[in-house]
């Protein structure tokens, strides 16, 4: 058993250590070497637990898919309704992509070109978007005249621009910037309709 | 001067199959043999005009910018003002994304974190729409309450969004989905302003 454990926290360390060599170095130059080091294990641990760099990359990928998961699990019904799940869920997604450098590292590599076979992260959040403006839509809380297709692509695109800018420079992947992104938006989808932009983790005052 | 021009259309087949390459490959597995064979000619002649594929890459992102730079060059005053002039580049600059692949690869080199050193054209794209929507505020064009400091990080991360997307899926370059985006914001930033979202390029009915 504490073997087990010692080979769960081995490979969870090798994990981390890749996600953050990825994220800084991107995928091709990333070496091996130096991710067993980062991880403080022998290359002969690193190759027990992963055959080579691409079954690396997709355990960070995986891992950032589950978290990813978490964050637009269902919730209990909440005043604003699906528009105010999409709004926590996007604060909630900066936030992990700021801190939590496996969620940065797996939406890099599932977005590399030259990588393939791997879940699409972003293909998975825009799914959940295009839903959750559909059962705003059906819960009537969308602006007249406007429809969820016609309302997705802005909030996928803009998102999807949040999470690029923000791998470069992480102040677009600020509260302040995701809460001003609402704040514009907001009375476009859903005029006079009581949901927060600043979503649930914003401490400041309303 | 034969032999200058030869050169010089040499150059330009070797920029664009290197485009080609880089867009459908990525640059790190990009092989110059590859690109020297697609271009039509030797790989000595392909090392006559470029050291390595670090400064092939620099070309294609320097041209790319020129092409950045006649998307977003002053025109004559519109109607719309500088509003109308941020819709008509986002719509040139999606469609050159999508027709150009020197335009296409630059925006993906540039944006690689594993190279540096380049023009940054992610950022030069922003500074712009910044300016416009700046412009757009001292016309007295953005509606009441709204700075263009507020709508801008909204605009640049969506176009952002759409050029990223556009990588991997053309239909996010498309007129409808950018005629879409503006027939949502438009209303928001500029309530009542005669400002055409399908932009010059698009040939559908109002």
């Amino acid at each position: 058993m504490v073997k087990q454990e010692r080979a769960a926290r081995t490979r969870q360390a090798l994990v981390r250590a890749a996600a953050e060599v990825f994220a800084r170095e991107g995928f091709a130059p990333a070496s091996l070497a130096v991710i067993s080091a980062r991880a403080g294990v022998s290359n002969g641990a690193l190759h027990f637990h992963f055959e080579n760099k691409n079954a690396l990359a997709r355990a960070v990928e995986l891992e950032a898919a589950e978290r990813l998961a978490r964050i637009t699990s269902p919730r209990p019904a909440l005043p604003g309704g699906a528009l105010q799940a999409l709004v926590d869920a996007t604060h909630a997604l900066m936030g992990a992509l700021a801190d939590d450098v496996v969620v940065r590292a797996g939406f890099d590599l599932s977005a590399d070109l030259s990588r393939t076979g791997g879940p699409d992260l972003r293909g998975v959040w825009r799914g959940w978007v295009e839903r959750m403006l559909h059962d705003a839509e059906r819960e009537g809380h969308l602006a007249e005249g406007l429809s969820s297709r016609g309302a997705a692509p802005a909030v996928v695109a803009a998102t999807v621009g949040f999470e690029v800018l923000g791998a470069a420079d992480r102040e677009w992947l600020s509260a302040t910037k995701i809460t001003g992104f609402w704040e514009l938006m907001l009375p476009r989808l859903a005029p006079g309709r009581p949901v927060v932009p600043a979503g649930p983790h914003d401490t400041t005052p309303q």
